[in-house]
């Protein structure tokens, strides 16, 4: 068990130098001519106005802003390559950047599907249970944030009630609430009690993942949400999510190029409200189903082009969200995994740093799923073996085993195989690897059936990490207190 | 639909230089220092002696053959890089090696899948039934082999309604049988009425899949199989089935080195038959489960394994069989889709040329299942797409549909989405990408009843390539005039 894994294998570049200069160019283009609009938040249009941006104003409350070529890469000089995010369990802490990769549960489904009701709204059950399933796999890093929208608590309040779950069920690091200003300042707040006020100032202990509004906004709830995270030094994802055709160019270099303008402008802004304040580049790009009208997830092209997110972040040296385990099934089936591997494996293979929706991800994000969630923490103790990749030498090569062994001598017994045998392989702890007549006679079990026994009985064996009493009170005193200032809202 | 695939995107390179010369000087190593045993076949000790290599008897019938460091690199110089392999339709012959990969149905499995019986022996029927689902399908390039063992008839007479299943039901390139010298005989003889002598003489027209008998081992029946197909200017792929820990060392480079070792033997014999005979350098890696004592497939090790393959066979210059959709589920599930995707991704990334069991692999290749033929074909036909990449120009970058729109304003009715759309996504043609409701009302079936459903109406609309009256009957004449000459044999 390791608190994130570090990336031994190379990344896969899909793109050279000509081609990634284009790309950047048509970024810088975008950011130059076209410009971003930023609404309802003359505070962050101050502080780019001040850095030398371009200002003009669309309305009232809309401005649009135009960046000459380098001068976003220019202020994203002070933005960290690397950062830690401190867990409560200090053990758990995690790095993102560099090598690290962090696998973090899927965000933000309104529903829950699972093999016995099917499809309902998520309640605050639901998220504290999905929250316990992560902590109880050695194999996610983060216990994520929104993991479920717990729709039977009102809009205003539920922040206050998730952010606890995760502070009380899980000893990971964890997401703030971004979805309104005071709601990101409330997260931060709870992690002073958490933490201790001191250590969050000069800690990262909570990061938001805000969405730009594509095409070419960011409004003022995400961008007054960046400004509050990154004036406590805390860290922030900054995310277009490019429905291809909807909101982007339906090419795939272009939606490329725009994420790259769009994430770089959220970044910088972190960096104009505090120098050093940890950001993160992200992009989240899917494609549209020509049949169903429907947005597309886990095909080809997102796939190629999260390798050149990869490729493109690294050259600007910050940290990277990309991809996750995508899907439009409706269930666990063949269809989920198929496509949540095309996901994945570029995710890990274009050396993103965090992985949000590592696990748990159908209906096109609209339904977290139990049974998926379980899958997919199998698939990422796979990555973890898959990431690891080979140390070839001289144990390794084993020429031993073939020597004590010789042509036609089967190797059970050699000395290597001895040595090695139980490490050698990753193994899954919910694949079905045995011969048909025993798969049949044990009642012929799917992966989906396998994997609602799973999350029924890693629940019963949940055991909550220790908290101390105190911070508990303190925690649920801070909730009591703000929800007693509002009424209850339901949208 | 194209013949075959070029790829247009880089391979994914795991190993740097130094790692590679390790493995390189591993595979001498066992070439040089424990030699290769050869059963059964004089004749091709005989081959080796003549070229220098080491020859000691070991028993009355088996050789063991030493080979100077870089005698074998010496001796493959003259085996083409890339070749085509003629289909009796032209616009369906294939290039093998280079940039070009094909894609091949699974091959081997004495047992059928389907949802409505569940596992049984398979019988001529079914064979021919999967010829006909892999020729309906453009998104294989190659007819394969023994897509799955007709178990109804006598085994020494099975090849001959294989190879005229094959001739007749499909037009594309396909396997012919290697399990005895006069059925690779035949299979040739066979070839030699649909193409004619003459253009089967100057032309590679069919291919022989020969197995090694790891670890180090080359039998008879494989190398006079592999002496006749060269021999006719045939093809031969030369494959290891390492079971690590069982016959190769269980840690995964030693594994790599066993299985270049024993390959590039097998395919040095090619060339001293035949110099320039087409020859395939292959692998086929896996690993073993603890729980189960199973071979265990679609497991990281053996994918990290293939990316190793890759470079390998570029370093030689010699075509690679490698990896394919891979795993041990017993139904097309989940499980079988996160397997197969992890062993498929790398048989694509690795630079694979030849790309057996790209679709129908079930139950660690005892079952060929009807619902993941399909489900496998839909994931080739995604990798299609995958293996093109971007062009990355002025019209793909899209610029111009931010532009029209600018920010905040839809794109869908921007001229550049207008003119890309129908063409910018791949779609699959069996994925449920439909909102939950409209999946639900439509009776919530899973990926597998899809294509439980898929392969039945393609069975109905299949339509039959067209074939010269008189070359079916003359293939008919061969095989009654064969199978007149022996008794049935039932092993």
């Amino acid at each position: 068990m390791v608190p994130y894994i570090t990336r031994h294998i190379p990344t896969y570049d899909l793109l050279g130098e000509e081609n990634l200069l284009k790309i950047e160019h048509a970024a810088d283009t975008i950011l130059g001519e076209i410009g971003i609009e930023f609404h309802d938040d003359p505070e962050t249009v101050q502080l780019f106005r001040q850095a030398g941006a371009q200002v003009s104003v669309v309305t009232e409350n809309a401005w649009n802003i135009k960046f000459e070529p380098g001068m976003i890469r220019e202020i994203l000089k002070t933005a960290p390559p690397h950062f830690t995010q401190h867990a409560r369990n200090p053990a758990k802490s995690v790095k993102i950047g560099g090598n690290a990769m962090v696998f973090s549960p899927s965000y933000g489904s309104p529903f829950i599907i699972d093999m016995n009701q099917g499809r309902r709204y998520a309640t605050l059950a639901d998220f504290e249970n999905l929250i316990k399933l992560a902590q109880a796999s050695p194999w996610l890093h983060h216990s994520g944030g929104t993991i479920c929208e717990p729709t039977d608590i009102p809009v205003n309040k539920r922040h206050l009630d998730m952010i606890y779950a995760h502070m009380r069920y899980s000893d990971r690091a964890f997401l703030g609430s971004i979805t309104a200003p005071e709601r990101a300042a409330d997260s931060i707040e709870m992690c002073r009690i958490l933490f201790g006020t001191d250590f969050v100032s000069e800690h990262c202990v909570v990061m938001g993942n805000f969405n730009s509004t594509s095409p070419l906004i960011w409004d003022g709830n995400s961008t007054r949400g960046i400004r509050n995270y990154a004036e406590a030094g805390q860290g922030s994802i900054l995310l277009p999510f490019l429905l291809g055709g909807a909101v982007s160019p339906v090419t795939m270099p272009g939606a490329v190029a725009q994420s790259l303008a769009e994430s770089m402008a959220g970044c910088a802004l972190t960096q104009l409200v505090r120098p050093g304040a940890p950001a993160i580049l992200a992009s989240f790009l899917s494609s549209t189903s020509l049949r169903s009208g429907s947005p597309s997830f886990g095909t080809p092209e997102p796939a190629l082009g999260s390798l050149i997110m990869g490729q493109l972040a690294r050259r600007l040296n910050l940290p990277l969200r990309c991809a996750g385990n995508f899907s439009t099934s409706k269930l666990a089936d063949a269809q989920a995994m198929t496509q949540g591997m095309m996901s994945m494996m570029s995710a890990v293979q274009c050396g993103a740093n965090f992985i949000m929706h590592s696990a748990g991800f159908l209906d096109s994000l609209l339904s977290m799923s139990y049974e998926k969630f379980m899958l997919d923490t199998d698939l990422c103790a796979a990555l973890h073996t898959y990431l690891k990749g080979f140390e070839v030498d001289d144990d390794s090569l084993g020429l031993d085993a073939l020597r004590e062994g010789g042509p036609g001598k089967h190797m059970f017994g050699t000395a290597h195989t001895l040595a090695h045998y139980q490490t050698a392989y990753w193994e899954s702890s919910l694949n079905d690897d045995q011969p048909y007549e025993s798969w049949h006679e044990q009642g012929q079990e799917d992966a989906m059936q396998r994997a609602n026994h799973r999350w029924k009985t890693t629940l019963q064996d949940y055991q909550a990490p220790s908290l101390d009493e105190s911070t508990d009170e303190a925690l649920k005193e801070f909730i009591n207190r703000r929800k007693a200032t509002m009424d209850d809202t339901w949208y």
